[in-house]
């Protein structure tokens, strides 16, 4: 058809390449400087982050969003106590028990709520039925996904009600921004308001999904914690002795709002496919995902003609755009969902 | 001077560039491919290391020697027992305790021994020590670091020495190589002499520190361990959404043996450099790493000039060769030294 | 009425004294003996539980339900795997997460099932939603609770069929046995058809909530596994120094099946109180715990003439009854209740 | 020789018998209370040692001295840090890498001192040698065992001096008194000057090899640690359900003084026995611990005619006189020892 095989896999977004700036940036890093975090790009971070947030914030990179998550929370959930997260959660589900090994036996206690979103309702019900006594596990922290694992997206508002009922119960908030930039593309909504103006008081802010080559960041609100979640880098084997090519990616990103770009480029690119069947949808297409209804049959058609994507239980499809799919691969793909 | 500042600076090889043939292979590896370890050139890593040591071994990419070492001692040690090394091991002083972390709650046993070289005699006295009930911590592993913390390097009988008192004693062998390239390089002996034929079982192959950029391996010889070491991996948040970029590097550093050619030019460095003052030398030097007798006056004035190093106890610096540091600057900071 | 107060409490047969034998045998191993479990008590346990299981045995002496559970745990589960049981068990909802602790991060994957008993269905169907692959934890153990803390008791051929598909997945099976004595009482069938031969790896085989003082015993049932559990028993402070007090309780709860004759009353007295009010029992009731359908009003009745007990959720009650709980104050208990 | 087998065993205190008093206190609390440490025993310890140390204290019973020592030191201590002790602390060299398991990964730093004792001068020296960065573990929490391995005992000038140094340098500090009784009874000095007035935030008091059965106490000076203390007590499976019998223990044990008056027999036995031989004495005694230098030759001597002991490295013993060992046998060792 003359498109390249990456044009047609809509596996995941972590399967796209880096964007060429990402990589630009990561040469011109290429010279000798301190190891570590000491290096010049590295001490730019705090600064870039604090600008875009409008606040004073330290942020760390490290090379995965588990990674991001799981310091982020043993810096705020003691051993003994639990998080607070959906049963969909990507902590939950996908990261091998990371939370559990980064903070020592934290617990998750696991809500339910439509597309992998949390309420404050389910967060007043679970806490609700927890004694209060040293036989029970008490929860220190809720985290929730932005977007969410099925393509969703919490406003300001939420997030704020979300924060709201966290502090009244003593609970900090955080964050799994692996595709907070889809959030922001979606919502239209500022960092700040979907971040700290709601209570946030750490993020794990992604950019790999989006054009970034190997680096995250966390992002830290509560400044007192910044030296301990140091410490837990580098003990956890994330403190990397070149740090600057981490650095360099990130402010890559940050450049020109590229992180955002990118991000509205992806969401575009699943508004497309979605449009070519609405009524096919699982969940209204917010963000970079798409879940379609479709039988074996369809599933393997779709297949057949050079598209890739993942099985999402029976009769359901997962796709996952990315910040470089573009034009007429998309085309294509809308155009062979209308056909079935 | 004329040279460029990188060239005066003897902090690290931790903040040397990495080479151009590696970000050539990043550059060349970025294209859609399938996520976290499933890409083609992640494929290859067990093949071509497999060649390179000259028997079937497990290769596993990851960012940080830390997360070489510690993972590796997680797989060979169970949380309640005990890993015999120096008491200037790298994994001892310089990893913020992680592998407490990763082997949730190893013991490291800490043995004497010059240059930060440990031996036969050592452990079996360590070992020796040790109660065999229950209210001691029993030992498990050896971990050894070639090239040493000191520059030193084991040969490899004195290797297969350490591995047959771990053998009797039922230790398992682990190598921390973050400069094994320079010990190969040094000592003119095979991977496969100072490795699996000496009784290792788990080696951290180090790149970073001779023109990687962010890729380190761990080799396992004994593959019924790579299962567990892949759930590890993911679980401390070390298994990347884009590896496809930690394993081209690699490749890339295996390929003409380039990272033969890159210790061999640092170890080359450090012999010029050694070369200007032996009666200075605490140590011999045998791999990139030079520790001199300086006065404090005598360091002041190679500051003064330019040069940049690390004090190391009242007295002695430490002056670190990186793969790219060749010519003049070496000249000049030969001449500078003989001239104080 | 004539009643001591504490013949009037149901809240739980952890409040209930201990039998006199064995206050009797703590007082009889009063002298100087070695320290740990080097005494002559200690050293009659593997032998005196192998001839009442019939096979060779391995006992462990400690002095709580959750260590029992948890280090067996600990010694079937690594720390980066998962343990199946019921979402009401013990170690899930009354255990302040210690298998979490005592595992370093193992997860506890929750099932659903009537009166908190788990199938070989809910088994099979909790294992086929894990993918396998390095994301997702796998499972190693299942932990069943007999009798289970709703007080009714799996046969034997129940725990041989989670026993058979244990075995077929490859995971352990561990019964927390706080209330084994229980289950035996009711169903009858001997402990080795209720342990070993139906697949079973490891028991807590509970004492205290049966009369005795403060010892459990952990029993291993696959002796290979007993230099680690003596291992982490001590590092978890687990092993007395004076364990011949523990011993010497466990003892006297063997000789002449006194643990039998005590679960047998306490099964007795449950089924003498439940026999009141068949219409109101939530669960059948098999073991020494009643559940009860009581309006607040009702509850507070019973309360008000001397009766003490759980609220358990709304419109429920918790009895429980106790080995030395017999004759008048139960009669009173039926009246009362036949009287609501 | 017409005494018992035990007034000639040497080995340990914790091979002693319980006090009567204890097993009467034990006796008589045998009636049903709530459970846990919900009882009316468990209830008063606060107030007792509050009286007992002349300021409010909180108390809680566990039943050993690893178990007292670890939790203590994880509410003390991150696991990302470091507990200062020394060399030969029970901590480090009996409790089977405990403190590694209940911090979840705290690094103990060993410090050098004779007969077990350190000094602010060996702990500033200690921290001084810890580079302030990520890489190395900094220390939260100093470690002191009064009376020490060695039976020499800390005056409450020399703690108050190590609790100005640690908090100097912001460390908490922490007394394993498993013989803290014997440490009063030799100097004379009181609980609170040997405790909270130099600067300790917790302590666990030991009873157990004082003629406790099985219980030993934490005591926090710091209130607000308790909430917490409370949680890793359960947690770690040591919140007995039946604590009132060792609510009893201790009740028992400090009523009129009987921990006071066992300690004092305990250490005017080994007076007595030293003053046999005192050119013979690697250490001063000044508690209950005899290290005395002995050929091969004597050693078999004094086992052959009925006394036993601990070999304690080559040619030396060890004997530790207990609470109950009173008259006669003591002087039948006394005179062994003297007519070598």
């Amino acid at each position: 058809m003359g498109l390249c095989a990456g044009a047609m896999r809509f596996f995941s977004d972590n399967a796209a390449p880096a964007h060429p700036k990402v990589l630009e940036a990561i040469t011109a890093a290429n010279r000798l400087d301190t190891a570590y975090d000491g290096d010049e790009w590295s001490k730019r971070l705090d600064g870039a982050f604090s600008d875009l947030f409008g606040t004073n914030v330290r942020a760390f990179w490290v090379t995965t969003g588990t990674a991001a998550n799981c310091l982020a929370l043993a810096a705020l959930c003691p051993p003994y106590r639990a998080i607070l997260c959906h049963r969909d959660a990507h902590i939950e589900v996908d990261e091998a028990g990371a939370p559990d090994f980064f903070t020592a036996g934290a617990k998750l206690i696991l809500l339910d709520g439509e597309g992998a979103k949390i309420t404050p309702a389910s967060i007043s019900e679970a806490c609700g039925a927890i004694r209060k006594d040293v036989h029970q596990v008490q929860p220190a922290v809720v985290s929730i996904t932005n977007a969410t694992e099925y393509g969703l997206v919490y406003r300001a508002s939420e997030i704020a009600a979300i924060g709201e009922v966290a502090r009244d119960r003593d609970l900090a908030l955080h964050v799994d921004g692996a595709r907070l930039a889809n959030a922001v593309a979606s919502t239209g909504e500022s960092l700040a308001d979907l971040t700290w103006r709601a209570g946030v008081d750490a993020l794990s802010f992604g950019f790999v999904k989006n054009g970034g080559l190997n680096a995250e960041c966390i992002i830290l609100f509560r400044s007192e914690l910044a030296d301990e979640l140091a410490v837990r880098r580098k003990r956890a084997g994330h403190l990397l002795s070149k740090g600057r090519f981490l650095a360099a990616q990130v402010l890559a990103m940050l450049e020109d709002d590229l992180w955002l770009e990118n991000a509205r480029s992806a969401n575009a690119a699943a508004k497309m496919v979605a449009s070519a069947a609405p009524h096919r949808l699982v969940y209204p297409v917010e963000a970079n995902e798409i879940f379609l209804k479709l039988s074996t049959e369809e599933a393997a058609h779709l297949r057949s003609i050079g598209f890739d994507f993942y099985d999402w239980g029976p009769g359901e499809i997962r796709l996952v755009t990315s910040w470089d799919q573009r034009g007429e691969a998309l085309e294509q793909l809308a155009g062979a969902i209308r056909a079935l």
